[in-house]
């Protein structure tokens, strides 16, 4: 690249007809400027035809922005097919760096009508078909003051720390929209919901207990409506980005939480997990998460979904910031430690040195995740196993899944609906589709049904104490990675009912439940769930850290 | 470039010592990965000198991020000096498009520590040493959950509109942090005044105004301390960006709707002025810009700085929204029109359509501007005069100006340490340094030179009505365009008290003035200002329109 040639000092001119190089270095190729310009035109009309044109062909043509890299035409001709709207704006700067004749960069700065900023840098490549076209790009929009699908409220801090010290002192907390904090209303994901609210006197008792920790409130982030759903989509306020799978749902229904912490808006979300709602974002987004044992953390001020089921738990990046919130959060008193009821099967000089724990596997549990998953699951405990650092696990047989899941649905629905029932019935039309045939069915529960379904829950529970005694049971987070934003509803459905069969039994037991990041399918996060007896929550996280520092 | 040759599926894996490219095409050259591995540890080191090595030399290396372009190693190497610490980060992903032997682009994502990814895209370029350097780069972050320079609370909305309908329907609305809202504190722009004050129980009726005509309020911006500055840095919450001038100050007290309003991350920023304080983030910042009629707009609920001189007023990005505004604000009883006392002096059969004007120039306030910006406004006044769209302005002499702003000043310090001098002599310490030594001076007022004051500012006053004569003042809104955020004290100093001497007279007036981004200098806006008579806000607008329109 030689030096400047030409430089036109002041504001590049732009339109569809002509744009005037802010500067260029090198000889500028017949045609490119002409190319540029037809790609901003195209922009303005959002043809579709024509931006795939001026992309080049082949798997090897890169498009990224804030959200990802798409690698590929097709994979970039996708997201702009899924994008609406056309995109008004001019051009303020324009610098073209020549490579050779056939080679260009252009960078260049744009002025959307909507305010801001934007930023483009292309690499165009003359082909042999003498057009023009991209074969790189990174673009920057304007940002937003803030992405409403992971956040309702954020305050630089909304809620200040207690204390200035602390265990959390400097950690920052994204409040799923269900929790209490004085001063402010509760929107449970549903904008009817909220415009009813009134604010909260008191701040719910689980978050008082890490602002007294030290930290401090970054914001009230999104939840699946009711926290009704683990996908992580709402259609109100938008699905949350998947920071390890671009395009990928982020998991719900704590999906705001998980999101804020995977993008490093804050570091502990403060969620609730009654069907797999903290396991199952932390699984598809490669995050920490613990779902506590069942009434160890105070549920006060918590709007409540299933209370038989309903647990506080906690979203994080590292198994340090998570325990520090445990531990904050729980009363010491009542925690356990995790102690062989027998040797171990092996016993490796380097095995855990934390609390020496026995584990087991439930077949069954994991033949309900998907093939990759189950692969992953067994590849990687087979690794941790030869690595020392996990005894072989012993083969439980946990009971019938499908009738576990049968109880646990029928005591869900029945208490979702009672606790939000009439609030449904006044306002039809008020629910995305999915949640509201979530209520519908729940609407229709057997007040017989659901006695049966608690005397066989105590039956089941009894068992499941029995089989596990004491032991830690380790099973994918998640039926499967992150699905598609784009999947169809039959999709996200099946993957629900395969996921919630592995999550159920830990609502059934009331046991605390971590997953892990540990491991992963073509790149795509897939967490280990370590289930723990009830109150082993804390040594859950040490056991969980000592299998991840060394695996 | 040639189709994909090697392509390695799965996580690149990054070190200072290898990194495994997850696509090449082309033949990939000797040194280039190990250049590409070199600046990540750079970084990693924060090793100014080694990462200014890696940039090419000269004036057409770039550097782009969602701040702005740099341009020219020179520019590059002073952002990074001024950037602190240094950003831990591994490599995701990593795919190269070799072009020559001697070019590649290298598009990588980085999973900070800190959370979130992000995106780099780079230039290389081999030069004649052999090495290899970047010559063009974009580089994305993960974004922040909001910019704490610009906010300090954002909601999606945080207050609703109370109305679906009305003229400012779907506009959003960032209040500065001086008006009360509902539930909400005012922070003034100080930690320490936040942190004791009570939430509000009544929203201040500028801002239920706009909620009742619309408008919602996306958030609270920031401000510079007790709106005691029109630099726009502050040292708590730091120096919110100028979309329009990189490395540029936004102008203050209102920094934080300007900023808000220019990202596009409101429609409407509510602000202040006092002695400029829209204004002059609006000359800065290429905005509209409206400080209303003293007393025109109810200041109930607004924390006061100087209540002779405090006004309430609006920045947009286009003057429709600005009309809007301020017509849901002001009594339109008391509004009036804009008639010429005169015939103007040229009357093209094209001129201003609207309310016709007469108008007035003061070369004593055009000169206290910089010789950039006087001669930004005689062209700029030339071309409309040329254009039909302003009739020759009559030449008035305003009076001493010296005067003026003594007078102003000792009004406005005298009423400023009556209305916050018990608070900052109760907090030392907790102002920033410039704010702290303007209350210094302000606390030694002499009641006998303020009394004095106000008798000669009733004189100016009666002066400055009888010389206008119903004429709208032009001059430039401010006496310089954004100076840089790393200009010294004394610098921001004299140009604090240069624009002042131009704001003052709309103070002592009480006039309502008008910043329309007509006018630039080397690609930096600066503002046209109209000032005109009390209580024709609305003509002024529509006035500056037709100017902005036919200009």
């Amino acid at each position: 690249m030689s030096e400047p040639r030409t430089t036109v000092p002041g504001p590049a001119v732009a339109g569809p007809a002509a744009v005037t190089p802010t500067s260029v270095t090198g000889d500028l190729p017949d045609g490119l400027l002409e190319a540029f310009t037809g790609y901003e035109d195209a922009l303005a009309r959002n043809d579709l035809a024509a931006l795939d044109a001026y992309f080049a062909p082949g798997e090897s043509t890169l498009r990224g922005d804030a959200t990802g890299l798409l690698v590929g035409h097709d994979a970039i001709s996708g997201f702009r097919g899924a994008r609406s709207g056309t995109l008004a704006r001019g051009i303020r700067s324009l610098h073209v760096r020549v490579i050779d004749p056939r080679h260009a960069v252009i960078v260049s700065v744009n002025t959307p009508d909507a305010g801001g900023a934007g930023l483009v840098t292309q690499l165009w490549v003359q082909g042999d078909t003498d057009s023009w076209r991209v074969e790189v790009a990174q673009v920057a929009a304007p940002p937003a003051a803030v992405n409403p699908t992971v956040w309702r409220l954020v305050g630089t801090p909304l809620v200040p720390a207690a204390t200035d010290t602390g265990p959390l002192a400097g950690e920052t907390v994204a409040v799923k929209d269900l929790f209490d904090l004085a001063g402010f209303t509760v929107g449970a994901g549903n904008p009817a919901y909220l415009g009813e609210a009134t604010p909260a006197t008191v701040t719910a008792p689980a978050v008082a207990a890490l602002l007294g920790a030290g930290a401090s409130v970054r914001g009230v982030a999104q939840t699946d409506e009711f926290a009704y759903s683990i996908a992580g989509d709402n259609e109100h306020y938008g699905t949350p980005p998947n920071v390890r799978v671009p395009g990928g749902l982020p998991g719900g229904s704590s999906s705001g939480p998980a999101a804020a912490v995977a993008l490093g808006q804050a570091s502990i979300g403060l969620a609730t997990d009654t069907a797999g709602s903290i396991r199952v974002p932390a699984s598809y987004q490669g995050l920490w998460g613990l779902r506590s044992t069942h009434d160890a953390v105070d549920r006060t001020g918590l709007l409540p979904l299933a209370p038989t089921f309903d647990t506080v738990g906690w979203l994080t990046r590292t198994p340090a910031v998570l325990r520090a919130a445990a531990a904050a959060s729980l009363d010491p008193a009542r925690q356990v430690a995790l102690v062989p009821t027998a040797a171990p099967t092996a016993a490796p000089e380097d095995a855990l040195t934390n609390p020496p724990a026995r584990f087991a596997v439930s077949t069954a549990l994991v033949f309900a995740a998907d093939d990759d998953v189950q692969a992953a699951f067994v590849t990687g405990l087979d690794r941790l196993i030869r690595a020392g650092l996990l005894p072989e696990p012993d083969l439980v047989d946990v009971g019938d899944l499908a009738e576990a899941l049968r109880i646990f649905r029928a005591i869900q629905t029945a208490e979702a609906w009672r606790c939000n029932g009439d609030w449904v019935t006044a306002h039809p039309g008020a629910l995305g589709a999915a949640v509201a045939s979530r209520f519908e069915i729940a609407s229709r529960t057997d007040p017989a049904a659901e006695a049966e379904a608690r005397v066989a829950m105590a039956a089941a529970r009894a068992r499941l104490d029995a089989v596990l005694d004491g032991r830690i049971l380790l099973l994918p987070s998640a039926s499967s990675t992150a699905p598609s934003r784009h999947a169809n509803a039959a999709t996200i459905d099946a993957t629900r009912t395969a996921t919630l069969t592995m999550t159920s039994l830990a609502g059934i037991g009331g046991y605390p439940a971590l997953s892990v990041p540990l491991f992963e399918v073509h790149g795509k996060p897939v967490g280990l769930c370590l289930v723990g007896p009830r109150y082993s929550d804390l040594a859950l996280v040490d056991v969980g850290a000592e299998l991840a520092a060394g695996g």
